[in-house]
């Protein structure tokens, strides 16, 4: 079964004309998530990773499997105020206002090679500024992958602008 | 090495007095990481469980691993207005005014043994609100298992009152 098909779509979510593509259905289905996971530790097996970071809260879910099989740790991107102890930050402009996303300043080393994790690529905006960060931490993201792309929203094209690979397992057309 | 050993204590976190149990730093060891999954998995190994269940967001990277290495799906459970399609909700005590956390309706079937999984227990209002949901949407909370227990505050023995065992790979006495 292809990974999109385990993928529900909840028209009109969070706003209409909006087409809501909701993995937890996905997760829901044990061959889901095996087959998510199984196909991420395939791409990255012979890359040089030193980290995985996840960005809160849905890349979390695909991340730490990954890290587990990968034999790598973790580093969290959270929203601001998240993460207990010292900070570094970055802005990023959201539909209405600006948004601000953390990582501790001692959980990247510089030169670390880090695979960036998240759920979904729309616009890029998350993932965008998730890459300034770890590079204001002198770490190299060696590419960032998702489980769903929505292609028309051009997230891919704007990674690619600030030099950083994306990947992703399955797509949506014509959002 | 120990797991406590590879947790990070703030002092005065979120507020003066409280000493913060930081898990950021287990998770960023690779070895780590791999000690509190493995752990987990070998308690679990003989269990029936269906479902493994998550409580938004630090439980999602524990839960999540373990689901994948038993075979098993993922529910997660989520702060009010996260999830996309029909929920239900339960609503419980914080230390100011009240929070709700929520499943999707269609997440667990009446029967499903689901094993939840959190990072931390300190008082267990999350965890007791979580069982709560569960219970509602007719699964059973086969048990409660974090990563880390606070036994002075308690969550435990709350727990045990509403006839639900909980489990934590460790311990730091004396909060």
């Amino acid at each position: 079964m292809s990974l999109t098909s385990y993928i529900r779509t909840i028209p009109d979510y969070p706003q209409k004309g909006v087409q809501f593509r909701d993995i937890t259905t996905l997760l829901h289905h044990p061959a889901g998530l095996k087959s998510a996971i199984d196909q991420l530790v395939e791409h990255y097996r012979d890359k040089k990773i030193d980290r995985i970071a996840v960005i809160e809260s849905r890349g979390f879910l695909l991340g730490a499997p990954l890290a587990y099989l990968m034999g790598t740790g973790l580093v969290l991107i959270r929203k601001k105020g998240k993460l207990p102890a010292a900070t570094i930050g970055e802005d990023y402009d959201m539909e209405y206002g600006t948004s601000t996303i953390e990582v501790h300043t001692d959980a990247i080393s510089p030169g670390d090679q880090i695979l960036l994790i998240d759920d979904l690529i729309a616009t890029g905006g998350t993932a965008e500024a998730a890459i300034k960060l770890i590079r204001k931490c002198g770490g190299e993201v060696v590419e960032c992958a998702f489980l769903v792309d929505l292609p028309e929203l051009g997230g891919n094209e704007r990674l690619q602008k600030i030099g950083c690979p994306a990947f992703a397992l399955c797509a949506f057309e014509g959002e």
